[in-house]
């Protein structure tokens, strides 16, 4: 995906533009930095767990690891603070100015541990459904939903040991990790775009679930349908942010597709 | 969003590749050539559409213009159809390679005609579901998915009229329309996104309501929920692609980040 600011001239680590082509004075004035947005983004992804927490323990009940309803809790509050808002940052940290200059490696390393964090807590939301239905003698993976969010975090998987193996292990000849770069890349953003996905299906099934009887209808769209749609609308905003800020040519480190990517990252960028 | 080989060099419109950068044998062996790939595209939007058709034929009863569950059912059809697959098939007017040179005024109004015509379904299918809705006293707008679909509808129709009055319009001053370009790519990109989240949200709901009594309980998975989530995996593998084909850099026009971009559209490349 391409974003706005895409035929720009790039950025030096200050911040300063340079090679500028036929910019007007407009797009000057509307160019954004990244501190601010970075900013707003982390209060969105504040917003996105707060609120997905907030409707769990408000309107679902709360949590418990005994295998019941609050046990099933953890699974949207996990899955939405791993898949999306950790993973989101995972995916920022090279946009981080100071990312931009010096060593690759520990942004490198960082990189790898946000985005191992994300995965843990999406195995342990996944845990809490799997545990849930089982308690309650309910068949798992019948769903669209239950399809397509197994699928995202199976190739999350794939693609955490594949990027750990081509740019964190010295073991991979130049070429190839070149070659797996952009490959990388790719589904680094389609794996944002499935977990977003994978929760909007989420938290509409939930609501047709959980608001059944008369008075609470999701029909009559009460309190907590508002609540759980806003949260939707909340995560959507907050992957498109995301897929924005990392398709913004003017926000990636200057040698991002510089001769240099076709070194070994690791031992040329030590 | 990137796609695999963004760090290669541009190609030229006879499909070879000029400004090579340290491209190795197997990145070349391993290079898609854009004709078979929407040759796939176009059986897999097909195949979209006729898995959605089939479903609400032979499982839903078929279509009718009635106002009832028959008339629903062009719902469904008329979003994949057209906020999908027409829509996809729009946004990649640019990549074929006839498309590259010569006058692009006639790629444009293809690509303005065909997003007109993927509106135009979109709207039938909302009428479909409204008069459906209204003929059964069933709320209008309460789930996560009508929000969320009605949304990508109301942005399309946006991005649809800036798109017009911006590129084929003559009144656009030339810096306006260079600063929107990125913008309405970006918008391109991300209202695809939001219709696949739409129809992903949209089959799970569905599912959900038809499948309710014991013998064919959507738990029990039955063939109807197989061909319906296959259908769901389908329309996300198309839109994937979709936007990882915009995304690579070798399928763009040559011209389409060169400072003419900066002159009126229009008049320029006519």
């Amino acid at each position: 995906m391409e974003a706005p600011g895409e035929a720009e001239g790039a950025v030096g680590p200050g911040g300063r533009r340079g090679g500028l082509r036929c910019r007007h004075p407009v797009a000057e004035m509307l160019d954004l930095p990244f501190l601010p947005f970075s900013i707003f983004l982390g209060g969105l992804g504040f917003m996105c767990v707060a609120f997905v927490s907030a409707w769990c323990q408000h309107w679902r009940g709360g949590f418990a690891l005994d295998g019941g309803l609050q046990m099933f809790n953890w699974h949207p509050v996990l899955m939405v603070t791993g898949m999306v808002v950790l993973y989101g940052a995972a995916a920022l940290v090279y946009r981080l100015p100071p990312a931009w200059s010096g060593p690759k490696l520990p942004w490198k390393v960082l990189h790898g541990a946000l985005t191992l964090a994300a995965f843990t807590l999406a195995v342990l939301g996944l845990v809490a459904v799997f545990r849930f239905h089982n308690n309650h003698g309910t068949p798992n993976m019948y769903s669209l939903h239950s399809w397509l969010g197994l699928a995202t975090v199976l190739l999350f998987s794939c693609q955490w040991l594949a990027g750990f193996s081509a740019f964190l292990l010295p073991w991979a000849p130049a070429w190839l990790r070149a070659l797996y770069k952009p490959v990388h890349v790719f589904f680094g953003s389609t794996i944002l775009m499935l977990s977003v996905a994978s929760c909007v299906s989420g938290i509409n099934e939930k609501l047709f679930f959980s608001l059944r009887n008369g008075t609470t209808d999701y029909k009559c769209l009460p309190a907590e349908a508002v609540f759980a749609n806003t949260l939707g609308l909340l995560i959507i905003l907050f992957g498109v942010l995301v897929l924005g800020a990392l398709a913004r040519p003017s926000w990636k480190r200057p040698d991002a597709d510089s001769p240099d990517s076709c070194q070994p990252l690791l031992t040329a960028e030590r």
